[in-house]
């Protein structure tokens, strides 16, 4: 037995509340190397006198460990436990805080068994319910669709233009408003906007007035219409929280700037030195951009002003939720804080951190609800695109990712195959239809809320940025964009929402089942260019199907 | 390679700012399974083109595991890497957020590489310096010493008899004013006092009133002197904080006991039903002692009540930290909470949670500084007492506990050889003062402060509550006090407090180093009953010998 690839640890992703009652443990171990596990429990202030026992079941693989995990209702909010493995080799061992061992001194167990110390109610991880149930649609707004007529001196570009780093398409909120019975067409039941505040680029993630929608969008006015006009449709909506850094031009930054030192607001920002100075940079920024100032987010007057942002356009609009710009470099102190104050003004306010690694350290409860799921993007990409991975190593892939965040988060995340920070799908898996749908199909399956940039159900090209970000084409055909609401349809079942999900592989088809009590849908992919048949499915070339039972 | 037993996480014990400027990276790998490791890193937003390398350091071994280790002073508070390992079989691979691979494409870096995001300044765990200096003297007020003449009424047993669970022997604050030259001649600079609000049981556990010293022990006006002579010796004092629980007598938990679901204060503990009930019992409560009802800390009002009590005693006598009782049983949420409360009125104020167990989740900077070291009493145990350690075998665990948690923590953490709750470790290892002597000469030299009961330096006896709390004999003679004494003047040494630390073996004997730049000071152990020699250290039986370099 590879003793040495055992993994468990109490409070963490292998130990954690489900609910108040529920505790979910898991064990890793090298794969197919361990034939049974026994979870050996007691209440904690009893164990080393009374321990009871119960079978782990082997949930998956990633390819590398398997998973034992185990739920377990709780009489005592208090668990201690070990585990006792017995290896392929028919090798035997127990396996505590102290490693793996062949005897265990359960006398002595105080000072080295596992816990659940004991679970309090305000650490249980809550779930946003309609989070688990979304279809989200993605819009970068000046380049989905004009209101108006695309006379505003702000536009630069015509409809349809190669788009630059600063051109104007003169996309704006009106437009989305025109094109939501489309929208909710697709199935789509959520909004995410990238920033609309008041900013002069046309991404607007250099924030001049948070306060105030860009009047080039349409300003509070358009922004409360098309709150209202989504609240009617039953489509919630959330929008970017740029609050890593903001324009050279916010007032505040400005003010530093010609008062340096004396100016109030000089620690609102990093600055080492009087005043702020571009060459040779002497202030923290976004990545290597001198017009987006890093706010100092240990700063109280800097955490209190966000935070009001944050619960602004809350309370005053009714938004859903925020997307966290640039979440990872934001200070975790500032997001326990913005967490309490959001989730004040309603537990179902959506809070998801753009991390693009293992963020393990956000996901505990305390500051976001998940993340966009680039670990899920990736395992697309090698599947679909880089051919990196075969169907069994999809199945694994995604087990892995199943494996790296508490259940209630994974249930949470935001899935997507693209963004307006990647290269588009289509365009990568080039411009193959099946491929796209395929890979589409399998973001349903994901637990989680599947996310779908603006165009690809109009299966929009676009590289790297800007290109990504190209104006919708609205003179397009609609075929592709029946097969998306087609695939949307099955996340009203219940079993795509709650369930728990099994990755797995057969005849070079990968399997995705989802599951509750009572429901079992299942998710057939052929990601090769011949017909393939497996488990009574034959699926053609860059095909799927679906199955309900 | 045993590619399986490779672990790193991103921001986490294995990846960590030291402090503003400074990451520490590590890297666990199979022990005796790793030539050499190269950190590949790089500029976060720079990396997928440009990355520098550095080897990282074998650093110790926990007998199971090598542990490599890297410090870097970065540039940019943005770090991205990956790691290339070079196994003692010639294998090569790369180590990233996917696991091993044989190649790795920095192109898409920026989907799987490791990193720490960004350095946020309140993110970083500081340094309480003094902790790191500390030599702790912990005592337990009823057996300590009386200053007075033992004639009050609540006394009921001799001083020196048998104490029984609820026995009273009349120590009290006065008696430890008298004997603070005695504490200070020990070369202690710290007391921890387990708790002294009023209660009615000699351990104080169950608190009745926490704004009040119990009249017992000499009431706030005793305190008030306690605290004042111990400013005036350089003594720092550390209170017992327990806010896992209070006692059925308390007089918020009466009202609820008399008034049930009408009562102001029954969502202050947690209860089903209306009154609390105790057979069968409707509430929760410590352990299964129902007279200690718990506090439910997540109702904003018991965390307002118990944060002012942390508070009050710090701004009203000038405690110097609280050690938190059942710390592990209590929420996240108001740890959290509390440690902002606390911090704010000194950063240098300590808070040292009683977690037995792996504690991770508690010390990442938002909650904890440090816990009481049970991990390393049951290494000394298991050394000095059952034999299940040799002196490789203890080098290997201690160097285990120190990849168990981050740096700063190590540096915090309150370690022990036993204490009120559990068997004085003089009668575990068979009355033999070399044993227990040599087990002091470790304790000094483990990161962190040395705690000492009340009654080691006099070579008191003791098995399971009640007999660990015997009293204080003050008639013995003060032979092992200045053996004591001599060896806790090595914490004057710079190396012993802010060092790092190596364990390791030779010839049977154990040694342990702490070393900066300009001083190194190494310890011998020989836990035989021979004469061994190794290095240069000729050592006795149960004896050690001290070097400063």
């Amino acid at each position: 037995m590879n003793k040495l690839a055992i993994y468990h640890k109490s409070d963490s992703l292998y130990s954690f509340a489900l609910d108040a009652e529920t505790a979910e443990l898991r064990l890793r171990v090298a794969k197919g190397d361990v034939k049974s596990v026994k979870l050996i429990y007691g209440m904690k202030h009893k164990f080393c006198q009374k321990q009871e026992n119960t079978d782990m079941r082997l949930n998956c693989s990633d390819g590398t460990y398997d998973y034992f995990t185990v739920r377990l209702r709780l009489k005592d909010k208090r668990l201690a436990y070990v585990f006792y493995i017995e290896g392929a080799d028919g090798e035997k061992c127990y396996y505590s805080e102290d490693g793996a061992s062949k005897t265990y001194d359960f006398s002595l167990a105080y000072y080295n068994f596992f816990q659940l110390a004991y679970i309090n109610e305000n650490d249980v991880m809550g779930k946003v319910d309609w989070l688990t149930r979304a279809v989200v649609y993605q819009i970068f707004p000046d380049r989905f669709c004009r209101g108006g007529d695309g006379e505003s001196d702000h536009i630069t570009m015509k409809w349809g233009d190669k788009p630059t780093p600063t051109s104007f398409a003169g996309g704006d909120l009106w437009g989305i408003i025109k094109k939501l019975d489309h929208i909710c067409a697709l199935g789509v039941n959520t909004l995410y906007l990238t920033p609309i505040f008041t900013s002069d680029t046309n991404h607007k993630y250099d924030t001049i007035d948070y306060y105030n929608v860009d009047p080039h969008f349409g300003g509070n006015e358009a922004f409360s219409l098309l709150m209202k006009e989504c609240k009617k449709r039953g489509v919630r909506v959330i929008l970017d929280a740029v609050f890593n850094h903001c324009s050279d031009k916010f007032d505040k930054f400005r003010d530093v700037a010609e008062n340096g030192i004396k100016s109030p607001y000089h620690d609102w920002f990093i600055i080492r030195g009087d005043k702020p100075v571009k060459r040779p940079l002497n202030y923290e920024v976004f990545s290597s951009c001198e017009y987006m100032p890093k706010w100092n987010t240990a700063n109280p007057e800097v955490q209190e002003y966000l935070c009001q942002i944050g619960e602004y356009w809350i309370k005053e609009y009714g938004v859903d939720g925020w997307r966290l710009d640039v979440s990872d470099e934001v200070s975790h102190d500032f997001w326990r804080l913005f967490r309490k104050r959001i989730k004040a003004l309603g537990p179902d306010k959506a809070l998801i951190g753009e991390n693009w690694h293992d963020s393990q350290s956000y996901l505990i409860g305390d500051q976001f609800d998940s993340i966009m799921n680039y670990a899920f993007t990736k395992a697309m990409l090698d599947f679909f695109v880089y051919g990196a991975l075969d169907a069994k190593g999809l199945s694994e892939r995604l087990n892995g990712l199943m494996m790296r965040n508490i259940t209630q988060v994974n249930s949470m995340m935001l899935n997507l195959l693209d963004c307006h920070d990647t290269h588009r799908f289509y365009t990568l898996c080039g411009k193959n239809e099946g491929k796209l749908y395929n890979a589409l199909a399998v973001e349903m399956f994901m637990p989680g809320a599947p996310m779908i940039y603006y165009g690809t159900e109009n299966l929009t090209e676009g590289g790297y940025d800007p290109d990504n970000r190209r104006c919708f084409d609205w003179n397009k055909s609609g075929e592709f964009t029946e097969k998306v609401a087609a695939l949307t349809s099955y996340k009203k079942l219940p079993a795509l929402c709650e369930g728990d999900a099994k990755f797995y592989s057969d005849g070079g088809l990968f399997f995705a089942e989802r599951y509750t009590d009572t429901q079992r849908v299942t998710l057939v992919v052929n990601n090769t260019n011949k017909t393939l048949s497996a488990r009574g499915y034959t699926v053609g070339a860059d095909a799927h199907k679906i199955t309900v039972q």
